[in-house]
């Protein structure tokens, strides 16, 4: 079948705040083609990634997103990935691209699988989707009393890995830090799985990360993730030397595969954590997956926004039984639950599957898109380049 | 003083083709502070990075650019510093943010030039100003028969250094490559300079490009530009250890520091091409060519636009005597040209050098900036985000 349509839909809460929150705001893509419509989520800056699928060319390698995408021919998986590979030729200038590509990649995923009746996972080679162990992904309290409760909040509703993160953490001195250390591992309690996420807050100051080492072996975590700057690598390998058993965790900002294998390979991440809505979709993050499977370590989505960014983000490692840990927003905006029809919700064994549903296997709220559309417009040179589109 | 404005002006040519030429457009950077006006320019879609700097904040680590940077102090070039810093926080999710404030930080170092009536190198800690031998930047002729006349051209120009790029290279048989690389050699004459850009043709495939040593040794190409996608340091690696004395080229990708160090470190580059409009700025670049020269590489301007562009590209390398080569685009579009009031010609020598004013030593031509002014409006959420400003 042919791409008919692409639409894109910009939605956010009514109030943005500058909190470390990606669920507040969503760039919705709306694929058509044989008669079929499919969805797709874009990571970040919604009005940004619209601009890059209609701006002008500037010139042969600076192309919108638009023109590789737009009446191209998709009827398997080859064709996405021919898709992609025109984008990284035509677009090649165009920084942005990768984020706005992000999301029509899933969507025609969903395309794909809903015109076949199979989930996404299937056309990707897996033969089943394993349960993963989803862990309440959320921010540090302003206080260490404010973590503690947070904490204690998921493990009560069910869940026995939390990630905390941003927030406070790094910011003040390491005496701050083991306070909100300790007080998450009270929260979680002593046998759940503790997951800290410092935002890049080091930058590339390889002894400030090494003076929290010995806070973080105290208190067991499991990882500590993206301690510097995304591209890094030489800081990532050098504290990865000095941690020993606590393993790194780092690779969301990847927005192509050769990124996400150099932070497996110099920066010596256990953990590679990818970005569907930011890697280029769910073809080149399956293809990471496969590299983390061969080099040894663990892949985890990496999603703060929507159940439907989720559900794309666990396909590239849904047949991955032994990558068992999962990012599961926990407390997202009411736009980011509600433009979803559904959801993934923790089983009574506080594990989570994709759906066993064609497609991607997320339905769209309809009304929700309406209640939290931002009207947006673009012209240039003359011409209405965009305007948010008729949801229905 | 305190950054008062900053405007953004989109420029194109009335009709931009698919050619690979990156002079059709441009997005033109005015800051304003403390009674000067300053100029800058973003490499490259000025509809997308004018988007980046206006969008609506998706959340702490997701604003605008402008947000970093409306009302910040620069008074010395520590701020400009910090005010990068600042970006690479507080827009960390939005990809596209590095193009954009690549030429508004331009601007900020032309606006601090100019206020202390000091050229810009003498700010980055240079002495002096070195003549750069400028190279003829131009694009292979879809025969070999038109790419020796665009040779023999350049070398009637006065230039005696010539790059071929992009076209047919690399897309079809190595016999096709052999006749456009004995072209341009005859062309530019056996005593020239004869530099070769793939253009990323061959992604990551190292038999390709290897195919075409023996060729480029044959012709005596000084270098091999981009022979793959621009992350893929394993392959640019790969080839270096074959190449012999040839060497390798490329960096104009680069986004942050870390990208052009790793195109060095691992890519093993010989030639570190960095492109101001694009890693940040004039300040990242001249970051870059410090680490070039403790690495024995040679840092070499990326520039296919404007002379402003160009001007803005010389300064972060201006002081290293040895670092000769230097891109010069010889056949920029009107629009490229018209819009500077003055320029950086070849003298006698055919040698160029940076201007003895201060800042970055290029006035803008304003009924230019009128002329061809691309008039552009964003709105979003009822409120008209972007109109573009007043010239003057």
């Amino acid at each position: 079948m042919k791409i008919e349509a692409v639409d894109l839909f910009y939605l956010a809460m009514p109030a943005v705040t500058d909190a470390g929150d990606g669920s507040q705001d969503a760039l919705v893509v709306r694929a058509r083609g044989g008669g079929i419509t499919a969805w797709g989520e874009c990571e970040a800056s919604p009005l940004t990634s619209i601009a890059a699928f209609v701006c002008p060319m500037s010139h042969g390698a600076c192309k919108p997103v638009s023109a590789s995408v737009l009446g191209a021919e998709v009827s398997k998986p080859e064709d996405i990935a021919r898709i992609a590979a025109a984008i990284e030729w035509e677009s090649m200038d165009l920084l942005q691209a990768a984020h706005t590509w992000s999301g029509i990649e899933m969507a025609l995923w969903d395309l794909l699988g809903r015109s076949r009746g199979e989930p996404v996972y299937r056309l990707l080679g897996y033969k089943q989707a394993y349960p993963k162990q989803p862990y309440a992904s959320q921010l540090f309290g302003d206080s260490p009393e404010e973590t503690l409760r947070r904490c204690r909040s998921a493990r009560e509703a069910g869940f026995n890995a939390v990630k905390c993160g941003w927030g406070p953490f790094g910011r003040g001195s390491v005496k701050a830090d083991a306070d909100q250390l300790a007080a998450a591992r009270e929260g979680i309690g002593a046998e759940g799985t503790l997951l800290i996420d410092a935002g890049q807050i080091w930058g590339e100051d390889v002894a400030a990360a090494e003076a929290r080492l010995p806070l973080l072996k105290d208190v067991k975590a499991t990882w500590l993730e993206e301690p510097f700057h995304g591209s890094a690598y030489e800081a990532y390998g050098a504290l990865a030397g000095k941690a020993g058993s606590l393993k790194l965790a780092g690779g969301e900002a990847a927005h192509n595969v050769y990124m996400a294998r150099h932070t497996i390979d110099y920066g010596k991440v256990g953990y590679i954590q990818i970005d569907c809505g930011r890697i280029g979709g769910i073809g080149p993050a399956k293809r990471v997956a496969d590299y983390a499977v061969s080099k040894g370590v663990t892949y985890v989505n990496h999603t703060f926004t929507s159940h439907l960014a989720l559900c794309a983000s666990l396909q590239p490692y849904a047949g991955l039984a032994g990558h068992r840990i999962c990012e599961y927003p926990v407390t997202p905006q009411p736009m980011a639950w509600e433009m979803c029809a559904n959801h993934i919700e923790p089983d009574k064994n506080s594990e989570v599957r994709v759906p066993d549903r064609p497609g991607l296997g997320i339905e769209v709220d309809i009304p929700a898109l309406r209640k939290y559309s931002v009207d947006t417009e673009i012209k240039a040179g003359g011409k209405t380049l965009y305007r948010t589109p008729k949801i229905a």
